[in-house]
């Protein structure tokens, strides 16, 4: 999710976590980090979310946030355990960035690294270290946007050429979401409707909880919602998101 | 804490978390890491601890671990909020390091920083990335303990020059506790008594709850228990704690 408001997440965590093993088969762990300016808080469990208690601590007490990233796993490289949870978090140039990965990158582990080191064994980390360390290597402080835009959607789609790299980055700035094969997005903005989960009796009329202004973008898999036209990826592109808004589509 | 068997940190959790608000004026921000092998899972608030969900719901649902550190703030630099709460987190050779830091470095701004970057504006994580950069750039990968403590204890003392430099420092292995003014710590280990709280009416029998090769490190900065024989740390000294037990001490 990113906006150009602060806003909670709780209606869109609801439905993933829904796929934390109740309805979908990604009950090997969950995690969420929430984004507060440059650092992002993150909440991990190696268990199920779909009744996990941390998960439903998170949906009532909501943290309002401009960029969150959320994941629910289903393991196909690594152990089940904290160290191999999504998302994964590194502090470059002052900032937090943070990533999740759907698929499975075949030949990560010969990817080199830089001055990222994988704390547990998946694919998907090992992958993240060498997009950031590549990052770290060529640029001393944060480049401008459409610099940064430019080297991720490079260093994605060469660390995708691999193996299936749909991913998720944050900044805390912006949204970059690679499509390798599968993903889509959907932007919540005036005149807002009504919006039902398509794994859980839940729905929200965002016309009661918003103002005209307010602008959400939210990226996943598969759609969330049943009743609102979501757009799909185009594989080997990167959409970036920012203020709420699709702001760029590179190929990647 | 650090220990030889998981335990969990709610006794102690619940001392510090009073002192966080109601016993104390350490009201600006919490925040508890809790090591699962080489990852920390961190839980920070920007409030007080003591009238907190999030600490209550920690409280309420024990996470066991070899290695703790907690923080209550009470600001000195640096304003309120999440990015300069305690403990900081930074992953280096594969391994989180949690630090947290009682006191001012008046002159922290004026450190050389290596790789790592402060998020947030507090002496304390600038301090904190002196010193892991400087770690970084000494070693490029973990060395023996040995090394790694000498090398801690030597860059901790001379950051510790240019003010109060109290800090806990943990990596997954070991706990580094270097004492400027004031740092205390108990060990409990087999024959195991009760102990209350000095600042709250908690009483815990330690022997209902241990096995009789249970140890079981406290560093505080100021005793937690009202029953126990906290020993005081030597101003310009570090303490090396390892599977419950005081490794070692060293000047710092």
């Amino acid at each position: 999710m990113e906006c150009n408001v602060p806003t909670d997440i709780v209606f869109s965590f609801s439905g993933l976590a829904m796929r934390g093993g109740r309805a979908g088969p990604h009950g090997d762990g969950w995690g969420l980090a929430l984004y507060d300016g440059r650092l992002a808080r993150v909440f991990l469990e190696p268990a199920p979310a779909a009744n996990s208690p941390l998960a439903r601590f998170v949906r009532e007490h909501p943290i309002k946030t401009l960029l969150a990233i959320a994941h629910v796993r289903r393991k196909t490289r690594g152990a089940i355990g904290l160290a191999n949870t999504h998302p994964f978090v590194r502090e470059l140039w002052g900032r937090h960035f943070v990533f999740a990965h759907n698929g499975t990158v075949k030949q990560a582990k010969a990817l080199r690294l830089g001055r990222f080191t994988p704390i547990g064994d998946t694919d998907s980390e090992h992958a993240f270290c060498a997009l950031l360390g590549a990052l770290a290597h060529e640029f001393r402080a944060c480049p401008r946007p459409a610099e940064l835009e430019a080297a991720i959607a490079h260093h994605a789609g060469r660390i995708g050429k691999t193996g299936t790299f749909n991913m998720l980055l944050g900044d805390g700035n912006a949204l970059y979401a690679r499509c390798a094969t599968k993903l889509h997005h959907v932007i919540r903005k005036a005149p807002f409707h009504a919006a039902t989960l398509c794994d859980e009796e839940l729905c929200v009329d965002f016309s009661t909880v918003t103002t005209p202004r307010d602008r959400v973008a939210i990226v996943a898999t598969a759609p969330l919602t049943r009743d609102e036209a979501w757009t799909s990826g185009e594989p080997g592109s990167m959409w970036v998101f920012r203020a709420g808004r699709l702001a760029r589509t590179l190929p990647a």
